[in-house]
C-alpha cells in the first residue's frame, strides 16, 4: 500500500468537495494500491493536525463532520474537541504547515494541497513536498516565485487551475514533452463569458444576458469580476508560463467588456447593473454583427501565439471547435506540428466544485510514483 | 539526470519516427534533467543490443542510421559493422529481450517500447520492466493475459493505442482516479470510417467515396481492413477494459461496412472494389436519408456503456461534438458524474507516424518517476 499524506488548504466549496471525493474514493483507491491520509486542514484563521502524522490520518467520520461545520459557516477550531488534533492560530498556523512539509516531505512525502485563496504554498514549496494547487494566486505572481514553485517540475500538479477537472494542463504538458512544438493555444475560458457570447450571438441583449446570468448564480457577485477579464487572464498566464514563456500579467493585454469609468472604484454594483450595463449593449450588438457578416462569431477568449497572450474579444470561424461552443462550457484548441490545421481540442464543463475537485484529486492520485 | 533505458521493439513507421523524435527532443528532455537511453532494438528478424546497456545507449548517429537503413527496407543486421553492438536473430532474440529486462528491470529500470505488430511484450511485463505500447496487440489479447500486462499499471502506458497521440487514454485515467463514475464513452476512432461518413453525409455514393479515399491513401491496402470496423472494435476493447470490465473481442458486437459474402474469402480486392462495391451504395444512402429525417447524422463509433461495447452505425445528434464532426479527426465523448449532460470531448487528429510517436514518447517521459 502507498500512503499519500496530504495537508489541506482552504475548506471552501472546492476544499470541501475534496474531502467527500476523498471519503467516497477511499475503496476505489484502496483496490489502485493507495491510501490518502489527511495529516492537516487549515482554514483562514486556524490549522488543525492530526496527532500522529507519521501513522494515521483523520478518520473518514472526521473528514465529514469538517465538511459540515464548514458549510454551516463555522471555523475550523470549533472542531477541536471532536477529533484527535492539535490547533494553530495565525503565525503559528503557516509555522506548522511550514514544520510538517519539512519533516514529512523528507521522510514519507507530503502533499500540499491549496484549494484557498492565499498565497501561502510559495512557502512550502522549497521543502521537498509536493504541491497540488487549485488556487491560481501562487502560479500567477511574478515569474520569478513562479519558477522557484515549479522548479521540481515533477512535484507540483495544477490542473484544476485552467478548466477546472478538464484535462487541459495534462495534455498540454503531454504535447511539450513528446517535443511537439506549440504554436498556438486559443481558449474560451470563462464558463460566465462563454455563456454571454453564445447568447449575446442569439440576438439578447448584453444588459439582459449578464441580469439574468447573475440570477442564475453564473457570475461572481460583482459581475464585473468575470466581465473584466482578469481570471481568464490569469489562465491565460498559467498557460503561457507552462510553455516556458517568462511573462507577468503586467504583459497580458486584457480588453475588459466595461469601460474603466464603469469599474468598481467609480460605480456600486448596482449601479453598474441598472444605470451601466445598457449603455454597452449597442458597442456589443455592432461588434456581433460585425463578425457574422464575415460569417464569424465573436467569442471572448485567451490567444496564445507568438510570445504573446491577449485577452478579449476575438472573431473567429463559425465552423470551429470555438466558433460552435454553446452554452458555458470551456474550449481550448490547441496548435502544433501534429495538430496543425486540425486543432486538438479538449471541451467540457470547466467550473464547479465537483469538478474542480476531482481534478485535484487526479491530480493527487498522479504524484503516486513519488510517494514510498 | 534521469536515465531512462529503453529498448525498441519495431522498426516501422512508428517506430523509425519515434527514433527521429528522441534525437530531436535530446536538449528539451536534459533541460527537463532526463535522458533517453536506447540500449536496443528489434525489427521482425533480430535484435541490436548496445554492447555496455548499463551505462551507455546508441548514439544520435547510430539511431538515425537504424532510420536511414530500415525506410530503405534493409534488415537490421546489416547495422552490425556500423555501432558497438550485439546482434540476435529468432529465439535467441527474444531470449536477450527477456534476460535484458530482467537484469535491467531490477537494477537501473528499463521500458520496453512497443512499437512493433507482434506479441511477444506479455512476455517481458513481469519481469519488473516498464511497457509502452503503440501495439494494441498485447492489450486485445484474452483478458487473463491483459490483467497480467496491466497488473503494474503505473509501470504501463498506452495512449497511442488510442486515437495515437491524442490524450484519451491519460484523460480516461483521471477521471476514473478522481473517483468521477464514467457511464458512456462514444467515440469516432477511424480516421478512415470518419472521413467516410462525412463524405456519405455530402450526398457521395459509397463506392465513390471508398474508391477515392483509397487512392488518397487513406484506407488500408484492402479497404475492407477499415470497413470490417475490427481496429474500432479493438480500440473499444481496450477503452472498455480500462473500466474495469472483463471482457473479450469476441463479445464486441461489430457491424461491419460490407458482409461477409463480400469478405476477403470469397472476393479478391479488386472484385471488391469494382464488383461488390457499388452493391452496398444504395443501402447506405438510405441510411443516411434516414438519420437526416430524423435531424440527426449517421457516424461509425464505438459505444460503450452499459457493461457492453458495441461497434457500428450510430444515429447521432447533428450538434454533438460527433455529429459535427468533419474529415478523419477522432473525436471521443466522455460522460460522467461531472460530465454529464454535456460531454467532455476530446478531438484532433488520431492516426499519423508522427503523432502516434509523440504519444508514445510523451508515454516514456510520463514514467520518469520510476526511474533513478
Amino acid at each position: 500500500m502507498k500512503s499519500i499524506p496530504i495537508i489541506l488548504l482552504g475548506c471552501g466549496g472546492v476544499g470541501r468537495q475534496l474531502l467527500h471525493h476523498i471519503i467516497s474514493c477511499r475503496s476505489l483507491h484502496s483496490k489502485q494500491g493507495i491510501i490518502i491520509r489527511l495529516v492537516g486542514v487549515s482554514d483562514s484563521s486556524s490549522l488543525l493536525v492530526s496527532d500522529d502524522i507519521m501513522l494515521s490520518g483523520m478518520r473518514n467520520e472526521f473528514l465529514a463532520e469538517i465538511c459540515h461545520v464548514k458549510s454551516a459557516g463555522s471555523p475550523l477550531k470549533s472542531l477541536l474537541n471532536h477529533g484527535h488534533c492539535q490547533l494553530y492560530t495565525g503565525q503559528g498556523a503557516l509555522e506548522n504547515i511550514v514544520s510538517i512539509a519539512s519533516s514529512l516531505g523528507r521522510s514519507t512525502g507530503l502533499a500540499v494541497v491549496d484549494c484557498s485563496a492565499s498565497a501561502e504554498t510559495e512557502q512550502v514549496s522549497s521543502l521537498g513536498c509536493c504541491v497540488v494547487l487549485a488556487n491560481k494566486k501562487p502560479l500567477t505572481c511574478a515569474i520569478e516565485d513562479f519558477e522557484k514553485l515549479v522548479s521540481h517540475f515533477r512535484r507540483i500538479r495544477f490542473e484544476s487551475t485552467v478548466g477546472a477537472g478538464l484535462p487541459v494542463i495534462a495534455s498540454v504538458t503531454r504535447v511539450i514533452s513528446s517535443g511537439d512544438p506549440i504554436s498556438r493555444i486559443v481558449g474560451s475560458l470563462s464558463g460566465t463569458l462563454g455563456y454571454v457570447m453564445s447568447e449575446l450571438e442569439e440576438g439578447k441583449a448584453f444588459s439582459e444576458i449578464v441580469r439574468a446570468a447573475k440570477s442564475l448564480g453564473y457570475t461572481e457577485p460583482d459581475p464585473r469580476d468575470d466581465l473584466s477579464g482578469m481570471d481568464v487572464a490569469r489562465k491565460g498566464l498559467i498557460l503561457s508560463r507552462l510553455l516556458g514563456w517568462r511573462i507577468n500579467l503586467s504583459d497580458i493585454k486584457i480588453e475588459s467588456l466595461y469601460p474603466s469609468e464603469f469599474g468598481p472604484d467609480s460605480m456600486s454594483t448596482e449601479d453598474f447593473l441598472s444605470k451601466g450595463l445598457w449603455q454597452l449593449d449597442e458597442k456589443l450588438k455592432e461588434r456581433v454583427a460585425t463578425a457574422s457578416s464575415k460569417g464569424n462569431v465573436l467569442r471572448y477568449v485567451c490567444v496564445i501565439e507568438d510570445s504573446r497572450c491577449n485577452v478579449g474579444l476575438q472573431e473567429l470561424p463559425k465552423d470551429s471547435a470555438l466558433g460552435r461552443l454553446r452554452g458555458s462550457d470551456n474550449v481550448v484548441e490547441i496548435y502544433s506540428r501534429c495538430y496543425k490545421n486540425s486543432p486538438l481540442v479538449i471541451q467540457g464543463a470547466g467550473a464547479g466544485n465537483d469538478t474542480t475537485a476531482a481534478g485535484v484529486l487526479a491530480d493527487i492520485i498522479d504524484l503516486q510514483d513519488i510517494f514510498a
